[in-house]
Parts: structure tokens; C-alpha cells; sequence
């Protein structure tokens, strides 16, 4: 007789981790890797080059463990799920490349992004020709459904990128303004990446809805301990980037917080800082230590925690096992990385 | 009885015009533009604000009406060929402002882009959007072999971007490959755009491939003429901008063939000018001087007037009628036109 674990037993011990995952879906995530590589390949020599930079960089590839994890999850035994968890992959690594891109005026601020390194019109074309290719998966795999989740996906990723650029420099922006432009940009393809996984094993309505949450809540929590890493101490002692939000004047939670409980004076810095763009030597430590002394840092971990906790309660619906417990680890992880 | 008109016949006397097309598709025309200004519609005011200064800027909508003619010279009555033509133009409008995205290096050549005007990314980011509503426009048409025939043209068009930026500034680009360049990258979309007139119309294969070869011939001669106008004297004289690609460094046909005509004096110019990017005033007055006397202008026309003809040819398995006289009316103006 199997034991199911309560909701509650798995809640209390999280283990915030995406190694479960990684683990139980090694030889799912080989085949995606396999496929990437494979489907990068152009007879345009810079294009396999610039693509390499980004897609074979490395990332957690988390986006298509959630479409290989909650597709397992949900009992589907094929092998339609390695290609979409690709064509998610894809999409997220053309947005990356398009986010990246940057007017004169961000040019002094020089990254080692591929447009830093290629120039912004290399990068965007590469990122067209990986958003094509992302709908070639779909289309050779055939699901009008997956088809639709995705392309609604990547036009709201789109809008989402758009806000955001409205709220750069604005420190009027509100926390409202701000969770839509996280549930947009980012959040969005989490929910898709995950919702995916119900309905390539035809589960009910219900479940792929609750699958949508879990991607929803999860994505949500990620960028939020995205926002706040970008900020944090620890990060920059370990030899990490930190400032990147800071020095484009990004207007996330940690500074939306900081703002409104700062004084008079702290506002006037986050003006000068971010509405002016008016950054000097000592500016980007002093951000850190407003947002930390403001329990602005805090703040935004526990609201991340909220999100991870949301997540894992939208799994109630499904039996526990294996690959349950990985998505929560997963979660956990999103609310409560340090990297 | 029909008279059915030889091939021959229609061929001696083309009208060169758009306005047969556009007359005859009057109605559908309609539907496109406003289903374009429907779906570009977005919550986030600067989508709309953007796309409308590229879409509704009152492009000659070229590649809907291929779909919209193709559709219905093949006896398609039904109205989804209305959805899939803005689909197509939307594809067609993201690549343009993608097209028109600039490193910090050219922007000292400012124009009246979408891009000059809000920057680089927003421009980006709405092409994206419009490309994504592209996808939605398509699965909500539901055909999986349009969406195929579709998500191929994309990759191959950003393919083709790719490869135009390898031969920028290089005046060794041979005519194979600026071939290789606009097939890719302008033919293409022409295909697939008249390729799903006779999908809709459930036609056979060999009539798709005619279609395609139509639509492929008549985009080769289209961009041929484009890079001929980029040159021409009398557009200057009618006020119309000329100089943009030389400006960028584009090697052209006109280009490579006044180039390979040029004594050992002119080849420095074009190297100096174009390799380098070192122009000076009067340096455009003595391009346009050197591609008009090395003959090149008239050789690019006369090419161009060669694939115009092998579009009309490529329709000689369809049987006479106002549609098939109109197209061909369009592919003489591909070959033609003064604008």
C-alpha cells in the first residue's frame, strides 16, 4: 500500500532544491539538451555561434522541467513532452535575447551579453530565428491546444517587457504595476511551461488550471528573489553580479519598498538614481544598504515565500509520488534560492 | 464560352500595377485592415501607439493581397483567408522592425524609424508582440499545414537577415550569395503568403508549389527593383528617399555589379565607402554616378523584369480569369515599379 503524503507533511519540510527534479528527469533533460543543440543548427554559421552563447550556456533550464516534471506528473508516457519542453526553452531564450537588447545611451553600462559581445541586430535576429523554430516544434508536434497556450503565452511575455519599460525610471510605479509586469514577462511562461504538461496527458480542465497556478505562483516567486538577489550583499560577496536592475533603473519590489518607508532624503536618492539615471561611485552600495535597512529585502523573500507556498498548494490536486515532491522542492527552491 | 487567354497573350501586354489587385480585393482588403487594427489592440497603450506608426502607415500590403488573390483565383469562397493575410502581414511588420533595430555605431544615421522614434527595444519588443498575434491569428485558424508552411518562412526570413549582415560591408559578396540573402529573406514570405492561397483552396500539391514559385519569383523581383530605387536618381528627383543602403554598407546587385565593372579607382570608392564606412558629401551623388554608367541599374532592372516574368509563367496552370489577370498584373508591377 502506497503512503500518501498530506499536503501539510510535505509543506512543513520543504527541501529547496531543484536536484529532486533534476535527478528524476535526467535522461528527459539529456533529450531536450540533445534536441536544442540539434535544432539550433543553421547553415548561417553565426547563428549556431550566437546561439551557443546563451542556449548551451548553461542556464537551470527550469522552464522545461516544469513541462517534463508536471507532464510525468500527470502520467504521460511518451516522448512528445522533450520537444515541447524545447520549444518552451526557445521562447524563454529569444526573450532573453531581445530583453537584452540596448539603446545608445545603456551602451557605456557594457555586459558580457551576446548583444554586447555580437551587437544588438545579431542578437535579435538569432532570437527571431529561435522563437520560429519554438513554433516548428509545436507545429511538427502537432497540438493546436499546446499551440494556443504558447503563442498567447509569448504575446503577453511580450506586453509584460513592454510594462516593464514603462516602469524603468518611474518611481511613482505602484506594487500593482509592478506584479503585473512579473506575471507577464515571467510568470506567464512558467503557468504555460507547466499547464503544457496536463495537456499533453489529457488531464481534465481542472488540472491543467491547477497546473497553471503551480507554474503561475512559482514563476512569480522566482522573480521576485530574482529582484531581490539583484540587490543583495551576499551576492556580491560570493562574486556574483549584483546592480544590473539598479544601473538600468529598473523599479522592482525591493525598491518600490524602500521608497515609500524611505525619507525624505532616501526618495530624493532613488530619483537621482533611477528616474535621472544619475549614478555615481558609492550609489549602488548605498542602494543596498536602504533596501536591506529597510527591510525591503526581507520583505520581498517573504512575499517570494508566499508565492512558493501558493505553488505548492495548487499541486493538492494530484497524488503524491516522486515527481510531486520534486515540483514542490522546485518551488521552494524558486522562493528561497540563493542563486 | 470563356475565352481562356494563352499565356503568351497575357504576357505580351502585363499592366505593370497594383490597382487590378486591389480593386478586385477591395472588400477582403477591408477585412484584413480592420482585423490588423482589431489585433494589434493591447491594454499597454505603447503597442498599439508603435505598431500603428509601422502597420497602419499604409504599406502596399503586397504580401496579404498575394494571399487574398492566390486564395481566391484558386476558388477558395470561404473568409479565412482574411485571418491568414493579416497573419502574414503581421509577420511582415514585425520583421521590419527588427530590420530596423541599429547598434550605437549606426546611429549617427538617424531616420524616421519606429526605432529612431521610441528606441531600439520597444521596437523590438512590439515586433515580437506582433509576431506572437501572428501565431494566435493562425491557430485560431486552426490549419497545422499553414502554420507549418509559416513557421518555416520565419526562420528562413530570420536566416536571411542573419546572412545580409555577413555581407555587409564586404565587397566580396559574390551574386550567389546576395541571391542566397534576398531569397531568404524577402522571397520567401512571398512564397508562403501565396503557397496558403491554394492550401485554403484544398488544390493540389504541384498547384502549392506553382503558387510558391509564383510568389518566389515575384519577391525576388520585387526586392530586386527595391535595391535599384535605393539607387535611382529620379526617385531622388521625385523627393523619395535613396541612399539608405549605401548608408548601411549593403552590398546590393547594383553594388557587386558596378563593383566588378569598376576600374581599380572605383573599387577603392566602393571599398572605402562601403567596407570602411568612410562617406563623405558627394559620395552617394558618385555611387548613384557609377552604378548608372557601369550599367548596373539596368542590369538589376532587366533581372528583375526575368523573375517577374518566370511569377507569370508559374501561374499557367490556372485557368484565365480576372484574379490570375490581376496577379499577373502584380508581378509586372514587381518587376516595374517606380516606387
Amino acid at each position: 500500500m502506497a503512503l500518501v503524503a498530506g499536503v501539510e507533511q510535505v509543506r512543513t519540510v520543504p527541501q529547496a532544491s531543484l536536484d529532486p527534479l533534476s535527478r528524476l528527469l535526467k535522461s528527459d533533460l539529456e533529450g531536450v539538451n540533445r534536441l536544442i543543440l540539434e535544432r539550433m543548427q543553421s547553415p548561417v554559421a553565426l547563428i549556431p555561434r550566437l546561439a551557443s552563447h546563451i542556449v548551451a550556456g548553461g542556464g537551470k533550464r527550469l522552464r522545461p522541467m516544469l513541462t517534463l516534471g508536471c507532464a510525468r506528473m500527470c502520467g504521460y508516457r511518451g516522448d512528445r513532452h522533450i520537444a515541447l519542453a524545447a520549444a518552451v526553452e526557445f521562447i524563454h531564450t529569444a526573450t532573453l535575447l531581445h530583453d537584452d537588447v540596448v539603446d545608445a545611451s545603456d551602451l557605456r553600462r557594457g555586459r558580457d551579453t551576446a548583444n554586447a559581445v555580437w551587437g544588438n541586430k545579431p542578437a535579435v535576429l538569432v532570437g527571431d530565428f529561435l522563437f520560429s523554430r519554438s513554433f516548428e516544434l509545436m507545429v511538427a508536434d502537432g497540438s493546436l491546444r499546446v499551440l494556443e497556450i504558447l503563442s498567447r503565452a509569448s504575446a503577453i511575455i511580450a506586453e509584460g517587457e513592454v510594462m516593464q519599460l514603462m516602469t524603468t525610471g518611474n518611481t511613482a510605479t505602484t506594487e500593482a504595476d509592478y506584479l503585473a509586469v512579473i506575471q507577464s514577462k515571467t510568470a506567464e511562461l512558467f503557468a504555460a511551461a507547466s499547464r503544457i504538461g496536463a495537456v499533453l496527458a489529457e488531464r481534465l480542465p481542472k488540472e491543467e488550471e491547477a497546473l497553471d497556478r503551480f507554474g503561475r505562483n512559482l514563476g512569480t516567486a522566482f522573480q521576485l528573489v530574482d529582484d531581490m538577489l539583484d540587490f543583495s550583499a551576499r551576492q556580491s560577496e560570493l562574486g556574483k553580479s549584483v546592480g544590473d536592475d539598479f544601473r538600468d533603473g529598473k523599479v522592482t519590489l525591493p525598491v518600490l519598498l524602500a521608497f515609500s518607508r524611505g525619507d525624505e532624503d532616501e526618495r530624493g536618492f532613488w530619483r537621482r538614481t533611477l528616474e535621472e539615471l544619475d549614478q555615481q561611485p558609492g550609489d549602488l552600495e548605498r542602494a543596498i544598504h536602504l533596501v536591506e535597512c529597510r527591510g525591503a529585502l526581507a520583505e520581498t523573500l517573504a512575499r517570494a515565500r508566499t508565492y512558493a507556498a501558493a505553488a505548492t498548494r495548487a499541486l493538492a490536486p494530484f497524488a503524491d509520488g516522486p515527481e510531486r515532491r520534486a515540483l514542490i522542492a522546485a518551488a521552494a527552491f524558486a522562493g528561497d534560492r540563493r542563486f
